[in-house]
């Protein structure tokens, strides 16, 4: 007999909680930190609010057919912790920090954020050997230039990433891209350095499994991170967010497509940008427990095909 | 000229409240009882809402092109009364009887939820003497085994309702199906005992009208009950929910569904699992009055068939 | 540098408040006027909200590949005053009075309602001179009769508006026609008119591309209006409106509609039915400030053309 | 054993419906109209609301120390029918006519508004005879001038009411007044007329209990009519209002003071201005319906006192 | 440097979680059970989202002028194990399994409910040996008789405790008492019992001073178990409960007289009927957190005392 | 006549929106910054916000008998400009530069926060010839040492502020402290420095008058600054803040304390804190525009005294 799902300390799908990370093959973990957002703040408060929606959540997923914890050892690693929470630099650098110890042991990293600037230094810690693909739902392409005399915000990740030599742009799939821009140069980035970016009018018209036998060919050959930002799907399924954009990705679709992309040889990956006080109804924080959930299958059917 | 639609005492569509059933041929009752959820309870609250929002709800069926009054004599009933608001057993012994009075009355039931155990003491009024087929959308296969030291939950009524011989499994389609599990074989019962589950990829994938086609092949050709479980739709569309699970069915693929069984012979139907106390818009309370309407059309086209 | 998006006092998308309309090629303009709902009021405070959530849109359209500012002269006319809060026929007189001033300066109005009923006067100040064909998305027709001894009301005005030499109605198109009606002909002057009237159903099994192919036919050759009821998008998009109607368009593809509809020659426009008060979280808000910016691109589009 | 509060078609206070007032001493009647407020409309929603917390009290009043369903004949008669809801004027007629049927049944109105301008024909129906005294809370005296070219809206049914000769202006009690004002003759009629206006910062200064001592003193010896509008009461007690004034009354106070004031001669009574669509907590809705509970507990007394 | 106080896991009051309670002065234990209430459920949910809030809470208790951690060894204990959630009885029985082995390990409870029909099976736990006196916080005296045919609900603890003799009611203080009842006699065992009823009206009026003083002198010379019933407070304070009465006790008053209470022998206490699904806004949950950080504050000096 | 509340691009009460600063006596300012929080951020949201709510505020102060408009000239001017929303000292730095610029003018600062840490900028402006006194409503003394490796956070201005020497420590009164704290001696610079402390239970004991009284007393004869944080008052009067503490002061008694210090030589204030994400019922903006207006009556009437 379980216990219901409401009761008991919410751990990340009721997982253990370790320190100790030897035995530990997928950590989860959040990171409760913002200060990269250029419009609405409230991220920090995603990992609480996703534990708390993920405990709804049980081991087996029946679409894909796969329980995860049978596949290999996956624990709550509890939230990296943040020394200064006013500074956007010395932030970005304890999650380096801690990320380089999971990378350390060999564990792979499932993040719930946080705002997006927060992939960048866990790329730092676990690209550092060889650049990485990536599979990338977003509204945003985040590979804008500086903003507000900085270029480390929740815009900006992929580009440095691409420039630090961390994330492969030719083996890198952006999905979901559309809304307003400051000027139609925002994102060139991504198209210059060879990205495939896949806007929302191309979605509705190809239809998913198009889009997703063209990215796993790209990203096949190679580790691949999964990058998810909750904004990438549309208000009406999340609006919990700092930067909404209508006309978005169902999360049908969205799931399906996670579906589709099983095999790939996934080496981390993230749920970004929830942000719990915009989220009046807790759609977005079950939203994004339920992704983190699909790429915690994932992660773990290649963590337990390389072994 | 009519009344505004907010004034008023609130009866499910502006029906005449009714006790003596002899002059109705359709009863739209509610049954505020959820002692049979397994995580978060409300749906006692959902036939309240329900007859709320549908105060909204005009005569006509406009994509029917059905006017369901016109058709047969229907009524609001009121809410079946439970004597013990403690046990889930004396709760549907209640039920029960009160819904064995409107089958001596020949009576067609149409239920607002509640949650979804109580369907199971409606087959044992309204199909003791042949089984019946069901088309039943719902997240979950609801055909578990025993939960907290009870059978009678709201994940197990349809694997009872076969073994006492009140459904037949081989008529039965379930669309919608998704979501973690306790364990792969929690709805091992549904695949065993012949009934046709359909899982959302398979929706995704094939569409809606190929899905209703086979639907309608193995239901027609005899009495069919219409079972809908509001978390069968996304929670985008339904979040106020006890049990929601995301990457669900539309209401515009919902209503498309039901307006294509439209013909196959419908002798009562549920719409159940409305919980408002987390339905802070109303959208979902809405969406039930709304579907409950739906389903109030083909009953009626049924009845009125058989006259 | 640019401002934070939640700085500053909120304008529609930023832009610079007018009262002179001379240097103004188009005038985005609120309408706080509610007076003409049969439900639900609230729609006077959309003007107000949706230039609140407009300040999270930028300049550049994505996907329509187009920055308005740069093709004509666009500022925000504030709100048309109306001076007696408590009579529709008094407010409808002072929304034509002062679209009339946007007309004889030759500016092209773009209007945040409000319900519906004040595109009658908008018609009327705008359309004077020779009938204006119509690209409208919305659950209801608006053709009906008189209700609640009136006939100005938000059900009424494009019947009204045909009959006053207005509308053209074999150069209208409505698309999202759903929902339940007081009788099955309340929309019979659509019909009878030569309105093109596409119900949900049809939009669902032919597809976007099919219907706006065909309106496009339908609407080229002649000034086009384009008037979007929030209420035609479902209410998992849009719940803050005064008369949802489950099963509508999703925003996907309402956005590709009109992206689909660049080239006809659009000579005015509206975004109405928000109400703010019915809409919890922002999102219908939101959702009519995007769509506004979509028409606000075409409308753009269309004047650079005729320039 | 009692239904559980939940169940049930709800009216007020779960009394009966009745049609036929002449076994009715005392009728609670709903008058879902707001077409007199100069702000935010929903007060049409407040009697559906209210009838739906209502149901949440039970018969006997704790601290009141009565049932007044013991001391006379009360039911739920149901809303107040308006035939045209676009026009004041017409609206205050039509409540009009419907309260002189009671009155002319000899039935004492308890009424859930709506807004406040509906006092205005409640007393055209109930004081024709000889002008009645009014026990009054308040935020605003409710005494202005014309607004928006009518004199019949929500800031003005008292002075009219004293103009007509229905309202004593001094057996008129007027407490909680506070907030802005458009300039500071606003309320000078309250003044002038000899009203008793007592104000947010006597009742802090001076106690509950010195205001009502001197209330009772001028309200005894002839008919009291008793109208209580919601905003009366602090925002934090009662946030679902049209206008709401920060700085006001508690429920406890305002408790107090109703129990304070049993023993005057009341005739009628009403509370105004429950504005369900700001009321986003139901909070507001439980409070209207308490405190029309107190009411009712006044007019029993009362109305047996007289027998 | 501490961490921010949205990050990590949430215990209570960012305790350390603990299973081996031979360290534990005082241990705080969630009871995620809310069978026993007769209208709205959701207090189940209660122990999650008090937990999320207390995490706010700091270690030093201002006005108190206090630090529990370091009078006594104080933590997390976990959610109370319940095996069937539908059955109240069986649940109670765990109940009482679970708080027995805490007595057996001396430590004293601080209990977050929860419903308050938990309060019960806590008695048999710890006042087997003599009864206890009690402080308790209320809207109602929960000394009713059966309902539902069932003793063991909500609204009856007390009088079964007395019953079972583990609740002296000669030394029981039931404060914030009023509301509606469904007979004059519901709390009458209150009173004949011997406990001490102090109704709001007394309370406004004699002020909050008084009534502790002779509270204290009630309860000084034994143990006493404090219980604290959110719906005593205001639902301006506290809408989150699922029995909400208006005109209620305020925070400032609570606090106050939980301080003034310091002294007395405190063996134990709770915090019930926090039902986060009616609390939109968090407050409530905010509330339930703080006041069983009082609470705490009384054990710990009670217990350093004892010492 | 004038335009209806909801009406228009929405300025701080309806004012004119300035940038030239010459003939503006008092300046209503916003200031969008909510870098300083240890805890949840949405400040920066609060000027818009207090903007929209405070439209449904009038020029007369009915208790107050003012109407500050008459007395000199105030105007809106704008929110001032943050280069890098990713820096707290830059952003303080900008927010001096502003303000010096105000100060230059000669004109008043009336500041809609923002987080508490904007009023150190404030003081280097406007107290940089000679230290002023504070009358400070609040739940903390702000006066905490460095957190999270920097001292210029919300919970540290005013200890900055008398090091710098721009507060006078002995004319600094602060009202309404409460709650938990990281350790006993947090507010020790308050005591050390002189300031008057006044703890809620102090202010529920003596009551206002007498607090005020020795207020007065301590704060004439010299410059007076009013800072008021919204967290001061009870979060069931303002929920929407970063840092809630239960049991604060009321509404009532804040607004009759600012009334009761009018004659006080005030030269500026602020009203901050106010974080809108967290008010899902939008009161507490409204709360802070009323409040903000009793302020701008404050400031006016010294500043006319001073003329």
């Amino acid at each position: 007999m379980k216990a219901p799902k409401y009761s008991g300390v919410a751990t990340f799908f009721g997982l253990p909680s370790v320190t100790d990370l030897s035995q530990t093959d997928i950590a989860v973990v959040g990171v409760p930190f913002d200060l990269g957002v250029t419009n609405r703040a409230g991220a920090r408060h995603g990992p609480r609010e996703m534990r708390n929606q993920s405990t709804m959540i049980r081991q087996h997923h029946q679409l894909l057919r796969m329980t995860p914890t049978d596949l290999c050892r996956i624990a709550d690693a509890g939230d990296c912790p943040v020394q200064n929470p006013y500074s956007l630099e010395d932030g970005h650098r304890d999650i380096e920090t801690f990320y380089t110890q999971l990378a350390q042991a060999d564990t792979v990293p499932l993040t719930a954020g946080g705002d997006h600037s927060i992939t960048l230094p866990i790329f730092r810690a676990i690209a550092r050997e060889r650049p990485v693909g990536m599979l990338h739902f977003d509204a945003h392409c985040d590979t804008s230039d500086e903003f507000g005399n900085t270029r480390f915000h929740h815009g900006a990740p992929f580009r440095i990433a691409v420039e630090e030599g961390l994330l492969d742009p030719e083996r890198t799939v952006q999905i979901g891209i559309r809304g307003s821009l400051g000027d139609e140069d925002t994102w060139k980035f991504s198209h210059d350095s060879g990205m495939r970016v896949v806007y929302m009018d191309e979605l509705l018209d190809r239809g998913y499994q198009a889009i997703v036998a063209e990215a796993r060919e790209l990203l096949s050959g190679g580790p691949v991170y999964l990058s998810f930002d909750v904004d990438g799907l549309d208000p009406a399924f999340a609006p919990g967010t700092g930067t909404p954009e209508i006309g978005g990705i169902s999360t049908v679709e969205a799931q399906a497509m996670l579906r589709a992309a099983r095999g790939l040889d996934f080496i981390g990956g993230d749920l970004v940008e929830v942000a719990p006080p915009f989220d009046v109804t807790g759609t977005t924080s079950l939203v994004g427990a339920s992704i983190l959930f699909d790429i915690l299958c994932l992660l773990a059917d290649a963590h337990a095909s390389r072994a």
